[in-house]
């Protein structure tokens, strides 16, 4: 195993969190709060320990896939250890689990807090959380590829690990640009999004992280009721949003380089306009009799479909007390996902399009067997192996799932909050049901449980694979025998 | 669509089912119930219709796998239908969709009922009950190639259809004799268990009916709590059998014709035995400070685990009531099931071998891309197909299954009501947990919820794709382009 690289990269990965925690540090100064001290001595402390690991650069360039996964798992912690510190050092949330939780869940755009009292934070830290989900949203290495000139031309192995979806999708030839332009739609959405909130009369502060955390489809709030008591305006602002982050920025670049008709002709992008749009329908007669008027049910029942399905998390009504049909399908949806190649989590509506192909060519072959019809997405045959390897993440993602739930289910809560939490931060969404509802927060589970919850959130946000091979004892047997036997 | 040898077989069905009503209405002699006559009446109607069905023989004996699922599907719709014309015309259960749900329950060897009250039947719907189970549990058309004599070679379509588990093994060459050597070894066993129970003082006609229900791993009791009343000794003789039938029927041919010891190399039976100790003994532990002894912690826990495991159902205790790391070990035991070739329903034991060994394949070519390493199951590679077959199966039971939680949720009932109603029914177990729980019953839902179970019930009886075939467009396409566009 090729380990300098993955030192060295892990080194980038460290400077450029140093150079980011500056920025809440600049909040802390604006605010004049004393906790931004802990963010720059984290920063600095960040920035020598990357220094350091990159002063010698790797004698080989070259990487395959496994390096990338390791590569990838590894910064992803490293990038949560170091984000954590703050937190934990200026005391403002006092535990080092605690810390960590409400970070990886920062950096995954999971979204789950284990505060009770969101309010009391400083602006530094309240800035710094919502951050952490725009970095992670587009994800921490697409943006060292997109910065730091790597050659050996194998960085699709590092992206492969980082990006969404069943398959990379490279916009242009080079990787190196297709990271820049999938940023540059990235922070033009964002500030988009930022002006239309403040349009909409809310302070700059608030609008800010409102549209960090909507960019990185976090959920990550700065009220204790999340979106609950903004404007209408406010809350139809986001929902729009949030469905935007939640599509496939490949259409986007069709469209700013394609056509727009192209981009909408896009499969799974109607799939997931219509899944939602019926879902929005469902609910909307479902709760209409529980709402004062039309409007309102019809504002809740968008907001929650777009929040639950691209796995943002923000809430504008206690949806836990909606009718079962309702919750059923925000379960559901919490499944799905958004669509591949977005800042979304879940299983992905393009997998979903693939495994419902699947059962339909699976029975056109009892009825004629003889006849081996290939699966299209978009007018193109899908591969076999991408096929295979959407069955194989399935079945895993279900397994990693019931595992879960059987180790958390051990400190004894219900059967819904276990299932709708694991869900929830497996697929990176935030609020579940019931005691992982959207009123309550996760400070109240184990320690063990917190750490079973913190591996499903990584594992969702590096899709599974990347972050299981660190569990391959063949990951590390030659990087020990390099080490220790060569020697 | 050979259309004609599909009416034949459809007619032999109901000649046996005819033949086979006769003896709830013996029992009905005996215990002198004028509940009988609807049993005569019935069966002499099945009689005739099936007579008039088979008396011209089909041009043509040859069938393909399309023939052979829509002919096994229904055969199952018809024998139902039938089956439950007793319960209805006699009044004893008085609607037409109770009555239909109680049949396809007791052929499926779901073994859920809709009656609140099942010590008040007559001993003859309670034999006809528990009949059902056993009739189900091999299979009907299993029986049927056993003693039918049908030329044409291919009725491998028909055994497929209705075998549970991933491949059909053949134990002989010959379907014929490998079916009646499989209801051999079910009527031995059966009649085994008999004694077993009549030595602990059971009456014979509860060893009878309690036999019956072990066999098919149904779950039909013929008292309102279930097993709760018996005798410990009576406990674990049907925990035993119970376990029994949960195996791989395969590992008898082996054990009485081959060696004891290849029976118990069988992965399949080693994981099986695996899971349901670990099981045991997790809640075993778990439940310890609830019971009054250990002994009784373990007679519990070994009870459930085998009768949720093997989808019987019976229930020995209310484990509604147990805390909830036990609750999610039977709700995951529910899901996994028996093994193949038994008459235990759910995903089965050698589908998650198989899924597991996926998953660790995906890793392995995640650290070496270019070894491509295939799949061994008792030492033998498995072919490729069936594989793809397990991955689409898993696929197909997880939207079944999702659909259907959503499609019962908009009676309003809760979350894990809905989910673990529909396991029950999917593998064919009975109880669930909650309003489905063992001290409650199927009768509160709503007749389109009671549809959509046994949906389900049939669904997971058939292992899915010969049922979901009858909604293909094509099955049916040339079924009436002959009838109607030919003429």
């Amino acid at each position: 195993m090729n380990s300098s690289i993955i030192r060295f990269i892990l080194g980038h990965v460290l400077k450029i969190e140093g150079l980011l925690l500056f920025l809440p540090a600049m909040v802390s100064g604006i605010y004049q709060e004393n906790e931004g001290l802990y963010y720059v001595g984290v920063a600095c402390a960040s920035l020598f320990l990357g220094f350091l690991m990159t002063r010698k650069p790797p004698k080989n360039e070259v990487f395959y896939l496994k390096e990338g996964c390791i590569a990838t798992s590894l910064s992803w912690i490293l990038l949560s250890i170091f984000g954590c510190l703050p937190f934990y050092l200026s005391g403002e949330i006092p535990s080092f689990t605690d810390s960590l939780f409400e970070t990886i869940s920062g950096f995954t755009t999971t979204g789950a807090t284990i505060l009770s009292d969101v309010e009391s934070l400083s602006n530094c830290a309240l800035f710094w959380r919502s951050f952490t989900h725009w970095i992670g949203g587009m994800g921490v290495l697409v943006f060292l590829l997109a910065v730091i000139p790597l050659s050996g031309g194998s960085h699709i192995n590092l992206m492969r690990a980082e990006s969404p979806g069943p398959s990379v999708g490279k916009l242009v030839p080079k990787i190196r640009y297709t990271a820049r332009i999938l940023y540059i739609i990235y922070l033009a959405m964002t500030i988009i999004e930022c002006i239309f909130l403040l349009f909409g009369g809310m302070p700059l502060f608030d609008a800010l992280t409102t549209s960090f955390s909507t960019a990185g489809t976090g959920g990550y709030g700065i009220k204790n009721d999340s979106f609950m008591s903004y404007s209408p305006y406010l809350q139809w602002v986001v929902t729009i949003f949030m469905l935007l982050f939640g599509i496939n920025f490949n259409a986007y670049y069709l469209m700013i380089f394609g056509s727009i008709k192209k981009a909408f002709s896009m499969e799974e992008v109607r799939v997931y306009l219509g899944i939602i749009v019926i879902a929005i329908l469902i609910i909307f007669i479902n709760i209409f009799q529980t709402c004062s008027s039309a409007f309102e049910a019809l504002t809740h029942s968008a907001f929650q479909v777009s929040s639950l399905m691209t796995s943002t998390g923000f809430s504008s009504v206690d949806f836990n007390l909606w009718p079962q049909a309702s919750k059923t399908i925000l379960v559901l949806l919490m499944f799905v996902g958004a669509c591949a190649g977005s800042t979304g989590g879940g299983i992905k509506v393009s997998r979903i399009i693939i495994l419902f192909k699947t059962i339909i060519k699976e029975l056109n072959s009892y009825i004629h067997p003889k006849i081996i019809k290939k699966i299209k997405m978009d007018g193109k045959l899908v591969e076999h192996e991408v096929v295979r390897s959407i069955n194989v993440y399935f079945i895993t993602f279900m397994i990693i799932f019931s595992a879960s739930v059987l180790a958390i289910s051990f400190e004894g809560k219900d059967l819904v909050t276990n299932f709708t939490a694991v869900i929830a931060v497996l697929n990176n969404i935030g609020p579940g049901l019931e005691f992982a509802g959207p009123t309550q927060n996760f400070g109240h589970f184990t320690i063990f449980s917190k750490y079973v919850l913190m591996f499903d959130m990584l594992a969702g946000r590096l899709e599974l694979f990347p972050l299981l091979i660190l569990f391959h004892p063949a990951a590390w047997k030659d990087f020990f025998t390099k080490r220790f036997i060569q020697k």
